[in-house]
């Protein structure tokens, strides 16, 4: 039952936005009683930083079983650009979108939105460290400030969407990571041995 | 006039944000009364979506003044930290990202808020056009599709300094930046000669 509220708020954010999402639309999308949302969530706030957290697990968990393995820059994109398709239907990046836009600065729902976002900054800096291993321009690089720089633009790319609805955008950038990438992968690694 | 409740809407906007954005609070921050805002906008949405033409084209005709005739990278990443150091006191960003925020797809203001992305978009152009003239691996980018990939990188950035209020990965990515910079003005250009 405490999957099912999370996961009519997921639907309520991205049906209503963040101001529409009280718990009487939420119980409405859901199919059951308003009440029932207090037995599990102290109050609405509760539930939406308990939703923050949720939607992000559940894709950082997909996130890792895709890309678990991927040693190409090439096929990383490719993967990446499947992965984004999924946070698009399941209603993830919508979410996440009201969640941040509605979220006040010093409030409980932006302390876990932070925290919710440093761990996807790990995740980042994982990959990004495997795709830059042994290149000869990786000691230019710093990858913590790459990987929050990625997180960043993975925002701001939904936010633009948001605002004018063009997704046409998330194609081209798909295509031009792509060609970048086969170039990666193209270049010469110099892989220190481990001892 | 005009110009006083634009910048009033803007204050509002950083103090109180897009939900406490009212008439009144606005005329408050402002000191006139609420009426004037009527006389020179039709509504509140109207002057909101001024607004957000408003602080954007003040701050490009600064952006041109300032990035004109730098043709070093290095020289322009430090000018662009300057920039956002400006973004960020005359409350622009915080501006912008209340707006942003608080903006319903398919509504005038996300349609403003997105033609004046387009134009900064256009600008990004213009500046990376000039940066990478001449790069040998300048063919395998698109410059649209970076342009674009600036601003939703700029606006990402924002938003994550709006949800933790961490300012210090905007001076890393800077750092990282002007590090990258100065590596490309070391490369060799192919100037073609123009006829």
């Amino acid at each position: 039952m405490r999957d099912r509220i999370l996961n009519a708020t997921i639907q309520t954010l991205c049906l209503r936005g963040y101001p529409g999402t009280t718990a009487r639309a939420i119980a409405s999308t859901g199919g059951f009683a308003p009440g029932v949302i207090y037995y599990y969530f102290a109050d609405l706030d509760d539930l939406l930083v308990e939703t923050a957290s949720f939607t992000s697990q559940r894709r950082m968990t997909r996130y890792r079983e895709v890309l678990a393995g991927t040693k190409k820059a090439a096929e990383m994109v490719t993967r990446l650009r499947t992965l984004y398709e999924e946070d698009s239907l399941c209603g993830h990046i919508a979410a996440v979108q009201e969640l941040v836009a509605g979220c006040r600065p010093g409030s409980k729902l932006a302390e876990r939105i932070a925290k919710v976002t440093k761990e996807w900054e790990l995740m980042a800096e994982e990959v990004l460290r495997e795709l830059l291993r042994g290149l000869p321009f990786a000691r230019l690089l710093t990858v913590p400030v790459l990987a929050r720089s990625s997180v960043a633009f993975y925002l701001g790319m939904q936010t633009l969407s948001h605002v004018d609805g063009d997704e046409g955008r998330i194609e081209q950038t798909f295509a031009q990571a792509l060609r970048l990438a086969r170039v990666l992968d193209r270049l010469p690694r110099l892989y220190l041995r481990q001892t």
